[in-house]
């Protein structure tokens, strides 16, 4: 039995069978030309789905509804804003997230209580509920609408983030689809910004709970643009079981390849995000290898393409791997100098801990790529870890600094 | 008995009788106008001293050289470079380091151990030997030379950090001098960057290292410029006792002013540091009170002041604070959202977690100033912490991009 893998063109969320989608321009958001603000994805029949949220203490009130909601380990549609995020708005923001599903309902006849509910934007201001509800009546879903929905959820994204794989699997065979935005507050810790995951396979609840945390763990928890945790975070996954199949198991045949279907799907997405961070110009992509454990790996690698030194180095093409060094040093990871080794793409700099000879220009034009990988070989270990992030630039503080106002 | 504590005009390090420095250009940095970049800082007679040195794992050879010296708690002089942090430089790194002291040792006529060592600048470099040790020959000593020496640890700092207290206890008193420099790297962990501390009056070596560590939490380690920990942090006190008292132990009655000196000569630099942030132009004051331990509040305070978001809408007066509120909530602090009162400087713009309907204008007319104060009351416990920060501006990004190109 031969399992393939492959990459949909112009695949998106609503690939699978059974998904729909649609937006519009509600009103959240200032009107700029195509840029719709309100969404709904819906699957034709109730899916097992599960999610992640942000571990931020202040969670926006959609965060709160949906996971409340998804306690039951079922969904069946989404509805999702950009420009604003529906957080530290107390009660009155809690109602108004009931109120985008119960708007959602009545256009679709799904029960509100099968709808969850995203939102994304500025933390502190109520939604514009007249506006939002005569948005919603508008949309109109379509098995092709999920690249609206990819438009709607974007904030300070300059690129939609959508893939789909096509999975045959012997004679049967699935496709899963996502979309995703960023741009800023990003270093998720068990999810991050809005993620929208959908699956015509059929998977038992539990199983699909394990392969999301699994994913999210390699993928959106991988990556940093600013250090800064968002209250709204949420990957979500909806499985509607229209291939046919029987639900996948831990123990089933077909689990291992669902989880990498998976991987890759939120690897894709998580490496998109990144490389459209908030004014980046570049992918940076950190691989800690050789640690004492999958802990100190992930730290390392996370801590390093975090810092502001190393992205700024980065940013000017200024071969400053010191920078690399120290802010694995930083991190927690054990490490012993003598034994560390430093790549910048094919270039080494560093051997036992000691400066090798290196023509310094040869890594300004690796630095100069669009991007950069760095490798760090702690040799105490063998456990490994890849965290992705990128460049700080000028841009990101411009974009920052005048974001309400 | 009453006690009074006056700042000295123009005090520095040398301030407190029996301490001399000195400075010279001897060619590690580039010469652009009076910019030494080597110094000695030497006490008549040998002191009783302590240290706090960084965490982090990678140590620079001046560090590691340094701490084995200390262990005696003893130490009469200490030899300074910036332009070049001598880490990562393997076993040749520690002969340049011990070198540095043997010139000294040679000069000055104090023995090599009783000599440390402290360097900043790029790291992964080599010192040049030659010219350093030639530069030591030409530095001249004097009681006011520790402006010099202030000058010659600066790397991107635009102003030197110095600070003298007089302090009148009864019939007695002492003096207590230091310098710092930053400006970069700066999130420190146990220690900052370099700092250098003297004082004249004696002190038992067990009450000196206490109240160092004390002063230092509430100080160096609540300073954040950019996250990044540097490899050669260093806050290091003398004392050499000539103010003929006899050594002030924790029980003696002069403790409390002791610490209280201390403690404001360490909160003054820690603030210069953050005034003079790479590419800052605000000192930004987070208090968190109300916290449930002091470990909590110190997490939160520190969080919100190194949250490139809440630095980034600081710098362009953006009245964007839902950013203050994430942050202290992604901190690990236990925070209910429901209690959050936030004020910035004395506009109040949370209570009980809903923000007030705010003249949004006047918040900007705040944040316009150069120094914005920030408090967030948590209402679950009692304790209290003050962290020090700047804002994130273009600067910081030009600064740190072409940092060795």
């Amino acid at each position: 039995m031969e399992t393939t893998i492959k990459s949909i063109p112009a695949g998106t969320v609503t690939s699978p069978r059974g998904f729909y989608a649609g937006a519009t321009h509600a009103g959240v958001k200032k009107k700029t030309g195509d840029n719709p603000d309100v969404g709904i994805l819906l699957s034709e029949v109730p899916c097992v789905a599960a999610a992640l949220f942000t571990t931020n203490r202040i969670k926006g009130a959609p965060v709160i509804l949906s996971q409340e909601r998804l306690r039951s380990g079922r969904a069946t549609a989404i509805v999702a804003n950009s420009g604003c995020a529906n957080t530290s708005t107390g009660e009155a923001g809690l109602a108004d997230a009931a109120g985008m599903a119960n708007s959602t309902a009545k256009v679709t006849g799904v029960p509100a209580g099968d709808i969850l509910v995203a939102s994304t934007g500025v933390v502190g201001q109520r939604l514009p509920m007249n506006l939002i509800r005569k948005g919603i009546k508008r949309i109109t879903l379509a098995t092709d609408g999920g690249h609206e929905l990819a438009k709607a959820i974007m904030t300070t994204d300059t690129i939609t983030k959508e893939i789909a794989l096509a999975v045959r699997d012997g004679g049967g065979g699935f496709t899963i689809g996502g979309i995703a935005k960023g741009s800023g507050m990003i270093h998720p810790n068990l999810a991050t910004m809005l993620c929208f995951l959908t699956t015509d396979t059929a998977i038992e609840l539990d199983f699909l709970r394990t392969a999301l945390k699994r994913a999210v763990d390699i993928s959106f928890n991988m990556v940093s643009i600013d250090g800064d945790t968002s209250p709204n975070d949420m990957v979500l996954i909806m499985t509607n079981g229209m291939a046919g199949n029987d639900p996948i198991t831990a123990d089933s045949c077909h689990a291992g390849v669902f989880q990498q279907a998976l991987d890759r799907t939120c690897i894709y997405l998580a490496k998109l995000l990144a490389r459209d961070g908030e004014g980046a110009t570049k992918l940076i992509e950190v691989t800690v290898g050789g640690a004492l454990s999958t802990g100190d790996a992930r730290i390392a690698a996370r801590t390093v393409v975090s810092s502001p030194l190393v992205k700024t180095a980065i940013h000017g093409n200024d071969p400053n791997w010191g920078r690399i060094v120290c802010a694995a040093g930083r991190s927690g990871a054990e490490i012993v100098e003598q034994k560390l080794d430093l790549c910048i793409g094919n270039i080494c700099l560093v051997k036992d801990g000691i400066p090798l000879p290196v023509d310094l220009k040869q890594v300004v034009k690796v630095l100069a790529g669009s991007d950069v990988m760095i490798n760090l070989q702690l040799n105490l270990g063998t456990a490994t870890a890849t965290a992705w992030g990128c460049d700080l630039t000028e841009e990101y503080v411009i974009i920052n600094s005048k974001y309400t106002t």
